[in-house]
């Protein structure tokens, strides 16, 4: 190795590649938007890079995904909280949502996009409204993305007619197809709000264009019953009897599901991402998180809007991860620290469909690298790398994050954003929302 | 109002006092270590002050407080996770402690220390060994705390025979009892590791001095299962006869508490600490809080070590304990955010019998207070204090911290340690721990 554009050097590398090698004082070197190289600082004492990053003996490891959220939702952040799901849906969020535009909706996703940034993350799959405003957030703040545009049986604030929010969405997948950062997804609300032929319909989209299908899937008891009124099944039954389940196929949350649910996830091999923080604060109820892996299906984490959160901090979301989990099951063995990181990192790629992409530092892999700054009174002393990370971390730990190759922040300072910016926009959008109510 | 030695302006004032009265653009006066005075800032603008701290916008609050925590456990922090109850304590926490000092006692403390008031903490309760060298840590950080020796039924690495843990107890009593920042306690470990007179004689000497008498109670299944086995009564029916519940009784944890032993705490009016981090990680269960308080029970929160946690942020602890409740009644309307925060400030300072001290900005109390700095992009936008100080805001957020009158952190530096000295003397004691395993 003797040339490299980036070289970050002087950490302990936490790959989390399939043998999760960790090189105690080592440097990763990145060409272009890849990266080509990882070892002991030595050696690439003879290369000359364009940059090199000191990593200070923290820790240099793959960016956190966040494989399920709503980021324009910063705009609405503790807008309504404690109350019955209906009552925050129907009084709160969705009359503040039918005032959102194109606009507001890029202005909460750059808000989004900065926060998660300055907590780590530096991929995120999203759902909301104007995904195209939420794609060009991303594109803006440098950061990888998944995103689509949601559809229900009714009209959105963003389209008319169900037939648009198809047209939208095929849109969306063109226009966006060769894009180094941003994947589009196609993404029915959930089968409590989209009819079979829709669901149907999504599914062959994203089949013809093998990118992701994500929903909403068994969030609640409710729905549960709900699916099981109409259709006289479990909603998992219900999506497998259509032809919906598939490797394609995003299930977020998972929560209420029986164990001939998760039998059918594992046969079709369907992903699923779990979002403990927001399960808990609306009280959903708890994925049996720890029974799907055991059965095979591969889970990633994630944070869901952080109107139900109330932040996407994705190292506070593992640490609840791996405790929410132990005290359900009573048993302090099970999600250890080390299995949640590949949830936030290996495997919640997978569940994206970019794990050829990122998720781990493997040379070929997409530069998608953040450092930890560990000379902290609260991460002092350390023992256990992994331990550190999900335990005893938070996103403000980050210091440095490259994303495709691109330094987007370095030494807390986020280089893509004007951030203040942005804050004055989210607070003016939520002046106006303020005197809705 | 025309002078003070410290003039805190330009903030939202939340007081958490009795009317939770919040001050949209206030200020807070201080002389010497008390609160003179609250009110809009235009109340303050002939006082002349030796000190003026500029809130900038940002929320001026009490200093939180940490119920339940074992302070130089900061040494072992990631030491051993992930293992069930009893491997974890055998094979690492007790052989770890086995070797401790009065010096590593004290260095663990003053990381805890900066940890804490780093993060929000103004006033910590302790249980651990060597506790005289806890409240020496507290005193040079400037920290309030209530501190206790330890008692078991057998030696301790602290002192010898039981006897000597008594002695020890109320030597600390005596020497510090006139002090400003220093409380003392009794504090015996738990119904299964002390027998009934050692419990009896604990509480008679909290009595006779008028001091706390804080314990470990049902904090486990297994827990009640043994105390049912030797005594046939649940932990709090076993020390309600040997009479031990008092109101000056702090029972931490009370996970595993029937409907009769939260009636008898109620009775007794004995205070809880409310540890659900530990309480999740370790698995031992989910305290019925909501029912507790419903009870008429003062609950205060508390992190317990960092070793079952792994950090000791209160702001962190605040969030699981409004969603862990949530998650387990099904209801989100539990544990509100107002409510959490209470218990994380003047619920835990009554807990502590410390309400008369701290706990809430109120005139005539001790100048405890906090400034959270929220112009950042994850407590953007803002739409409820409450909210955002439990849901969102982390303890990274906190600006500045003034205890006891003295401003101890300004700008994030800590002004009454040496950080890097102090992190660099536990490293070393965890070179040491590491060579032992």
């Amino acid at each position: 190795m003797n040339k490299a554009d980036l070289l970050i050097t002087n950490g302990i590398v936490v790959t989390m590649d399939r043998n999760e090698t960790v090189i105690a004082n080592g440097a990763v070197a990145v060409c272009g938007d890849r990266i080509v190289d990882i070892g002991p600082n030595e050696k690439f004492s003879d290369c000359r890079a364009a940059k090199v990053v000191d990593a200070k003996n923290g820790i240099i490891m793959p960016g956190l995904i966040n494989t399920h959220t709503h980021a324009a939702m910063t705009c609405f952040r503790g807008l309504a909280d404690d109350l019955h799901l209906m009552t925050w849906l129907n009084d709160y969020i969705f009359p503040a949502e039918a005032k959102l535009n194109y606009e507001k909706v890029k202005t909460g996703a750059l808000l989004a996009c900065a926060e998660m940034i300055l907590s780590g993350t530096t991929c995120f799959a999203d759902m909301y409204l104007f995904e195209d405003a939420v794609a060009e957030a991303a594109k803006a703040a440098g950061m990888r993305a998944v995103v689509g545009e949601v559809l229900y049986n009714f009209p959105s604030p963003s389209y008319g007619a169900i037939e648009e929010g198809f047209v939208y969405s095929e849109n969306l997948i063109k226009k966006w197809k060769s894009d180094p950062l941003i994947t589009v997804a196609v993404e029915p609300h959930s089968p409590y709000l989209c009819a079979p032929d829709l669901l149907t319909r999504a599914s062959d989209l994203s089949n013809a264009y093998e990118v992701p299908l994500i929903i909403h899937v068994a969030e609640t008891q409710i729905e549960v019953n709900t699916i099981f009124e109409s259709y006289g099944k479990t909603p998992i039954a219900h999506l497998a009897d259509i032809g919906v389940l598939s490797p394609l196929l995003l299930a977020c949350h998972c929560v209420a599901v029986t164990d001939k649910d998760i039998e059918q996830l594992a046969s079709y091999d369907v992903k699923v991402s779990h979002n403990p923080e927001s399960n808990m604060k609306l009280a959903s109820g708890i994925a049996p998180v720890p029974q799907m892996m055991n059965a095979g299906i591969c889970v990633g984490l994630g944070t869901d809007g952080c109107t139900s959160n109330n932040n996407i901090d994705m190292f506070l979301e593992m640490d609840t991860a791996a405790k929410i989990h132990k005290v359900n099951t009573l048993d302090p063995t099970v999600m250890d620290a080390n299995t949640v990181l590949k949830m936030a990192t290996r495997d919640a790629a997978k569940a994206l469909g970019l794990d050829g992409v990122t998720g781990s530092l493997v040379p070929g892999k997409k530069a998608d690298i953040i450092i930890i700054d560990i000379n902290k009174p609260h991460l002092t002393p350390m023992y256990n790398l992994y331990s550190h990370l999900v335990y005893a971390a938070g996103g403000n730990d980050v210091d440095t994050s490259v994303i495709n190759g691109q330094v987007v922040m370095e030494n807390r300072q986020l280089l893509t954003l004007d951030i203040e910016k942005v804050m004055a926009d989210v607070n003016e959008i939520a002046a106006e929302v303020k005197s809705g109510f």
